[in-house]
């Protein structure tokens, strides 16, 4: 039996940490909806950087750029944090450089694992189904809104965490992912619904964002996973995937 | 409108502290419900300390001590940390000293604040009710487990916020007290039953406390309510509750 378990901020992404663990990083609202995205669309690695001045640096070197803060573009740059940039042909095979409020701080901090995933409700069917074929341990790290829990990325922990367990390869004793878990339970025939309340789907519904929160929390339209590769976010290729 | 917050380990306290509001530390399963127990039950004060060595420290001293890690209590103090030690009338007028895995690091985390009050199932609709005639913010700080989430402390603050919000007078925009009122909506007519699957309840299930459990997991017990007075915990009271 392999293990779950869920933190909810990076902050404490300390007192998970096992070498031997997948940890798959999520950002639903945006951040790694728009790194699968980008993946999926032909992308062919985006490299995550934590400072707004590492962001700059990227820029200078001529590199593509994504930077948001606090859901906001930030001026200078190529991009913000919405999926629907990176549904563009012109991207296919580029290498584009992102740094965010929260994921991008999130993969910084599981950046010592031997294996980091990005996972978000487009792909988490395919992730649960490569994960299942590991035997190994999994933590998910929930970005959250500034090391703080949120309850959208909670909900995708709980998501991945029901479809692990239904495999009967893991089990769970983390009142985090048990938790995750009821909340998922409530809330997965509409997610949408459920998020009404939410912190984050107030602060982007302000914004205007309500496209970018439903492709967001559709689910399974994708089987495209990103993995970390150095400095760098790769898809995850099929020979991986089908060797399990 | 005044807000509702709730903070799921000390190690992110932090990142809520505002001087202003009222701060409820809570660790259900016991030290909580103990320090709650013992000072309805008569004791004068209770004295939390952080470490062990302080805890000898107060032994050596002359104090009756409390002093527990693991659920286990520690050699050479006088109670661990059940809350049946505390149902004792030649412990009437007494100060205790106590030390605990977690909750007398949440205490500490809180100590900056200029109210702390001690929740648990025993006094929540005491501490709802006082809560409200304050006309201040609220962030229930949870003791969690060695700084990890748990489900009994976040089941209580969704209990205490869910009575707040239903007065009238309170609004959240936290995500971790949204997903508490949730989880307390779920398990609020059955708690012992909810928490079957928690990993402190198993914890303690095989150290043979299930009659603790019981105790710290029924409601509306008692309406004394501890408040932080300098280094010890001492009743708040009944003028102080009256003048609201």
């Amino acid at each position: 039996m392999n293990t779950i378990q869920t933190c909810y901020s990076p902050a404490l992404f300390h007192l998970f940490a096992e070498d031997q663990a997948i940890v798959v990083v999520v950002d639903v609202l945006r951040a790694t909806s728009g790194i699968c995205t980008a993946i999926h669309h032909g992308v062919e690695k985006m490299i995550p950087v934590a400072g707004l001045e590492e962001a700059r640096r990227y820029k200078q070197m001529g590199y593509l750029v994504a930077a948001e803060r606090n859901a906001i573009k930030q001026e200078g740059f190529d991009f913000g944090n919405s999926p629907f940039h990176y549904i563009d042909e012109d991207l296919s095979g580029k290498t584009i450089a992102i740094s965010t409020t929260n994921g991008t701080q999130a993969v910084e901090a599981a950046r010592s694992a031997q294996t980091v995933l990005i996972g978000s409700f487009l792909n988490i069917s395919a992730l649960a189904a490569w994960i299942a074929e590991q035997e190994r341990n999994v933590i998910v790290l929930c970005a959250g809104w500034k090391n703080k829990f949120n309850l959208e990325d909670s909900l995708f922990a709980g998501g991945l965490a029901e479809k692990l367990l239904a495999t009967g390869k893991f089990s769970t004793m983390c009142d985090s992912t048990i938790a995750a878990g009821y909340l998922f339970k409530m809330a997965e025939n509409d997610l949408y619904g459920f998020l009404e309340n939410s912190s984050h789907r107030k602060r982007l519904k302000d914004l205007h964002l309500e496209n970018d929160i439903q492709y967001c929390l559709t689910m399974d339209t994708m089987t495209t996973i990103p993995i970390l590769r150095g400095d760098g976010l790769v898809r995850l290729v099929k020979e991986e995937v089908s060797a399990g």
